[in-house]
């Protein structure tokens, strides 16, 4: 099979999901959006590499195609967005045929079609390892997209779910709905991927504020406190709320005044060690 | 230096470039953009992969950066689109360190001041060889976005420019002007990156229609007839216009009726033998 032929195919597949606004999908130069009034747009992009986010023998091609759509998913939510359509760029391997690429395409249909996403077009190309690249465009209504600089002394803290997720990597579900339901609500929102110490840490950055984590921390079962700070890929949503705002979640501490980024744990200072995507490593 | 710090002095470097009306930029989970009324967008990726599309110790970072760029833009002139912003993923390698990072940027912020592009956002991530990812959003009247599928019987074929280009890759200009100046001309339009046999089979397979190139093809200096058909990475435009049109560039035949996607060459069939992604090699 050619790369036109797997175009095809994988157009033909994508065809029963959303489409929306789309005007024009898979198969131009370009896919085509048609706004609508009001709307504004956010984007993001995810890099989802063979031996650096996953080992090839040990995952099934539709598992990744669902993980490496639930990435980008994953930011839309911390917006507060609905996602719209995406594009993805694949490079496949010697060691991954069309067969592999379409179980890929159909682990990332599933999630796409449960999510309103519409596959809208991206990439084909190959390489020495798989890496994939995932768009996604989301639509908010105009000035309501929860951004990171936004925490004030005295907000909660909150995550959307229990931390240590690493262990579980394979059931990403994106929190898109309970990002929507915060939109209004929170001051400050981002997901969580890197492990809570060096979120928590850029989100504080952001807003130019200090943290203190004086909740329990809700983890997995099993899950240590270097998994719950410092573990990545969690995937849930870390979000900041005036303390009399009712929002969903789990309250774990609070915005306090003090040098911007500092994050204290029991009066104890946070060192920021989740993951570096640069140097392969704990920071 | 580890990922924060590199992000945030792209930043910087991005910073004096064009925002227009990017909400938000580098630093959150999406970056937001706000449309404007009446305008539809387009969406391009383009992977650019180390050993595939170029060899990393024949290259210079910031040529390479521009290239990556102007790969997607390339797409967005084919549509007759203004590009507005981009999103850049990029994987390094254990060769390419932050000096190479922030060279391979300053070539791709380059061309992004010279079309008047905002880098909105991306991705880091490391891998064995370097990947990058470009997807760029540009903007065009509704209902004005040039298509491959519009090409009718008696329409000229025209190209923007000389084929064969691959043998000069490092001074790829995105045919920007061009494609507005068609825009409101052309029946159908796509740039030439995977060969102009391939290409012109792909426009003439989404209209419906077949193509007989009898016009003399326009070669760069010492470019043979394979190059012209087959070369890959000429990012001319191929598109084509009534014959009673006006349009810039170079005729080069004439939509005919026949098989859809059949492409004959002075009475005799062509065969679509460019550049296949998938099996990196000749079809």
């Amino acid at each position: 099979m050619n790369e036109d032929e797997l175009v095809a195919r994988i157009r033909r597949m994508a065809e029963p999901g959303a489409r929306r606004r789309l005007v024009l999908g898979i198969g131009d130069d370009c896919a085509i959006y048609r706004p609508r009034a009001g709307e504004e747009l956010v984007f993001t992009t995810d890099l989802f590499i063979e031996d650096v986010h996953y080992r090839l023998k040990n995952e099934q091609a539709g598992v990744l195609g669902r993980r490496a759509l639930a990435r980008s998913l994953s930011d839309i939510a911390a917006m507060g967005a609905t996602p719209r359509f995406c594009l993805v760029s694949l490079a496949l391997s010697k060691r991954t045929d069309h067969k592999w690429a379409e179980a890929f395409y159909r682990g990332l249909l599933a999630l796409a079609r449960e999510s309103g996403t519409a596959l809208a077009g991206g990439d084909f190309s190959h390489a020495a390892r798989v890496v994939c690249d995932v768009m996604v465009c989301g639509s908010v209504a105009r000035g309501k997209a929860l951004r990171r600089d936004g925490a004030r002394v005295g907000d909660a803290i909150y995550v959307s779910g229990p931390l240590g997720g690493w262990r579980h990597r394979a059931e990403i579900v994106p929190r898109l709905d309970i990002g929507r339901r915060i939109a209004s609500k929170a001051t400050a929102a981002m997901d969580i991927s890197d492990g809570l110490s060096t979120d928590l840490w850029r989100l504080c950055i952001a807003s130019g504020v200090a943290a203190s984590l004086d909740g329990p921390l809700p983890v997995l079962a099993g899950a240590t406190l270097d998994d719950a700070l410092n573990g990545g890929e969690d995937y849930e949503l870390l979000y900041t709320a005036p303390q009399k705002v009712r929002v969903p979640g789990m309250r774990i501490g609070s915005i306090v005044e003090g040098r911007a980024g500092d994050v204290f744990l029991m009066g104890l200072k946070v060192k920021a060690r989740g993951y570096d995507h640069l140097s392969s490593s704990r920071r």
